[in-house]
């Protein structure tokens, strides 16, 4: 892997560099060509050592490090961290260790939620991982310490959105049983704290009609578009963006899952030893 | 880790050994408890690495390894592999590395749906690694080439258990939806190709009735009743047999959700480094 074959003539065309445990994170992806149409991307997708969330924080922190590293040789302008637990426990080391801004989701998130919630009721949901590990409480706590926060563990969103079940019966069943606590809270937001459940918000929205939902993702590539635009550094000049897309194990499953994320082909998609960085 | 806090003064004392890629090999020790109730267990559960079934065939016969050394310290007598995805591709290289016998799930679950399926039209559940694999497929073609299979993978049905969603309007749904094809394949029998699926029997029976469910944990259980039967090797003696457990990651989680496939509480639990073995 060697950057020679990725032009690099103006700081803007240097890549967003982009990493999550699996699929998830091409949610990100998604509002990356939304947002910024014009950047090039490069995208990690840790298939073999997914889920994070049940992993010890020094694992999780050492599969950070090594992820960035990897996509740090694309030399990317700007690095992205999809996943909710590298988000919570990997960040200070990350921006300690490489020299361009990292970007984690829980914060935005956690700050888009306090600006849009009138009477600071918030909910969350997320994994069970996500949810113990408090990183949304604690954060929004420290930012507003008389913001209510109420969580809620949803297991079953990820296998569901992976199995491509967004909608049906089955689905609204689930939502329903897993929100009902969580209505009778009178929350004004409700944080989609995982990067799978921005596939499942027409039937969130349905269920918690007028609350505002937070979706980590959009307001992660809002955060990403002002530091860029801030230091003169965005790509919009790019007039065909290339997009890369790595994973650490077996492409299949990426391939057909990411799909129904990015709403088009994933391409080119190649597999690579993580491990080695 | 030494052995020298378990008593061997003769062969049946032995421990039997088994391994899950996570928690779903504990439907193995509750068959040990019921068939073989004189018998020294120890468990371990890989929970740092799960899932197996996403991962190369190269990963899963090293984890395999690592596993096995692991419960070779404790002088098992055999070894149950508990886990799907590794008694697919794992077990000759185990037979070759260790003296003990060393079974898989699926060989002693092909076997018994081929003598108990009239017709010889045999269905087989189980995750997508595992339906993808075809290895029931390819070992009951091999054993009787005239036998019919029919697959389906049913994702969710490990996440369901997980959450202990194993009753109740929505898991009946998803169980409805999933075995609707196979309904009208005329199936004999159905092998259950997954540890975690023996918790859904009642739901699955109700779907499915009249048809054999073929559970893989019971007769990899009777099988390894038979070999040490054989070999003069049963534990019947032992008053009070111990069973200790091991796992790779955090053990809270493997202790809530294993008390909902034990029956009891799990104790004594305890973490291991597993890379190193």
């Amino acid at each position: 892997m060697t950057d020679d074959r990725i032009p690099v003539s103006r700081e803007g065309e240097r890549p967003i560099g982009v990493f999550d445990s699996g699929v998830g994170g091409l949610t990100v992806v998604k509002e990356l060509f939304g947002q910024l149409p014009g950047e090039n991307i490069i995208y990690f997708g840790d298939t073999a050592r997914v889920p994070y969330g049940i992993k010890s924080d020094r694992t999780v922190v050492k599969f950070s490090l090594q992820n960035s590293r990897f996509l740090a040789q694309f030399k990317i302008k700007l690095l992205i961290v999809a996943c909710n637990t590298a988000s919570a426990v990997g960040l200070d080391i990350l921006r300690k260790e490489f020299p361009f801004p990292v970007l984690g989701v829980i914060e935005p998130g956690a700050r888009a939620a306090l600006r849009l919630a009138k009477n600071k009721r918030i909910g969350v949901i997320g994994t069970e991982a996500t949810v113990s590990s408090r990183a949304y409480v604690k954060l929004i706590e420290g930012i507003n310490p008389s913001a209510r926060i109420f969580s809620q563990a949803c297991s079953l969103f990820v296998p569901l959105v992976e199995e491509g079940w967004l909608e049906g019966e089955i689905t609204a069943a689930v939502v329903r049983k897993y929100l009902s606590s969580l209505k009778k809270k009178s929350i004004d937001s409700l944080i989609l704290g995982c990067t799978h459940y921005p596939l499942l918000k027409p039937l969130l929205q349905k269920e918690m009609e007028g609350i505002v939902l937070i979706d980590s993702a959009r307001e992660v590539v809002a955060e990403a578009k002002k530091v860029l635009g801030d230091r003169g550094m965005l790509g919009a000049g790019n007039r065909t963006p290339y997009r890369r897309y790595y994973v650490s194990d077996m492409p299949a499953r990426f391939v057909r899952v990411g799909k129904m994320f990015l709403g088009e082909d994933i391409t080119p998609v190649e597999q690579v030893e993580i491990e080695k960085y």
